[in-house]
């Protein structure tokens, strides 16, 4: 393991002693005594436990590596043209944090010159952490470190397939997702960045998804190709601006879906 | 806890030990091999695993009780009639399982007398167990056992609801979903019988499925009514074989849901 996927680790460890109080936490209790307590105006615990665990995240980066930069959901940009920059999603999943649901995940992605270099998918919750790197990919949960590589799948009629919410589409992706869902075998939603990580494990076959910031997507990158895989933007080309992306465990089922998704491509 | 409920416990249990060592397991690998390795027609895991945990679970059954009947989804109807019938789902959330995803439960459910008894909602990869019944609702998970409770939810506007997926609802039913999702702070997909666990836990409100068989149901009614909510069909009255379930935390927002869950009731 390099120095910075180490630090990756350490990173994810620190966010996860932030959110996990926070995951099903007494909030809720708490909160029933006032009459608009469960309404959305009420104490938000997910946007408290995203401050809490950037922040604290981020002091760890700037006592180690002052120089490095580092963009977060929350708290927004120091030194983006570094040469090394932490790109930091603390919780990544909203909804699913909300609704009890282990399935919410704390991305760290390190970009070096500009190039995707270590990422990080951590679910403290289960005990697991995806991490992909100049080292490889590996899954630690519970104590041990184990190697994980995506699948082969050659056609795309035999694949698992994932995206977070199809209302999020706009008309055509939404078309073009449609299509792409008629052909596969099987499609899940509701995974976030999870989708990704099952990926790398050759559980899933190919996530598709628009509307995905920096920090969403930049620690996903790393994780999937040190697997085996690749991510790309919806026409095939390397991850840009437009949101869109496309992570395949087996490159060959990418042109398969391209066909389709091309045309919605921004 | 009752003699049932910790029997419920020691059968949830000994699937886990069947089930996790196909979760993710090595399968995959040696599929890989065959040209044909990733398609429907290949070996089938999910399949295996339930069959087997299903067996295992009857086995146990069988030499404690052997006057009680069992109802499962692999290996059908042993003395239905009798006082006491287990009602059994192996792998509830085939299709989670199939995709790495560790939302997927063993349900084990008891009626007596042809009432709901005891229910057990297992996870046993996260490693929690959703328990409900005479001596009430609780939630036991790496060695811990605390009491769980549906919490406070007076508007529907205010509810975290969930379906596991609107394909599978007919024309009418999907158009009272919808109906029901638009007014909803929050809708998650895939969850299964985890759904329900997370309505007796007081992370979600609502949860309302068409289609289910008796053992994708008879669990749930016992953890989730023993936490503080309540299971009806899409008419607000007992659950019975239309397959429409409605599992609310707060009864305030079931009339709410039945208006327009009525119109699809059938």
């Amino acid at each position: 393991m390099t120095e910075f996927e180490a630090f990756a680790v350490e990173l994810a460890r620190e966010a996860a002693g932030v959110t996990l109080p926070f995951f099903r936490g007494d909030y809720a209790e708490e909160n029933k005594a006032g009459p608009n307590s469960t309404g959305v105006g009420a104490f938000d615990p997910v946007t408290q436990a995203d401050k809490d665990a950037e922040a604290a995240i981020r002091r760890l980066i700037a006592a180690r590596y002052p120089d490095h930069g580092v963009i977060g959901e929350e708290y927004g940009e120091d030194r983006p043209d570094a040469e090394h920059v932490w790109i930091l999603d603390p919780i990544d999943g909203t909804r699913a944090f909300i609704s009890g649901l282990p399935l919410w995940t704390t991305l760290i992605g390190l970009r070096v010159a500009g190039e995707p270099s270590v990422g990080a998918i951590s679910q403290p919750y289960i005990g697991e952490l995806f991490l992909g790197g100049p080292s490889g990919a590996v899954l630690m949960s519970r104590g041990q470190t184990k190697p994980i590589r995506t699948r082969a799948c050659e056609r795309l009629t035999d694949a698992v397939i994932s995206t977070t919410d199809p209302e999020i589409f706009t008309g055509s992706e939404l078309g073009a997702w449609t299509q792409v869902r008629a052909a596969a075998r099987l499609a899940r939603y509701g995974c976030d960045a999870y989708a990704y990580a099952m990926v790398a494990a050759g559980r899933m076959d190919l996530v598709a998804e628009s509307s995905l910031k920096l920090w969403d997507w930049s620690a996903l990158i790393p994780v999937v190709e040190a697997a085996g895989g690749e991510v790309t933007n919806w026409r095939g080309e390397p991850v840009d601006g437009t949101g869109q992306i496309l992570a395949v465990g087996d490159v060959r089922i990418r042109e398969q879906a391209l066909v389709t998704l091309k045309r919605a491509a921004l």
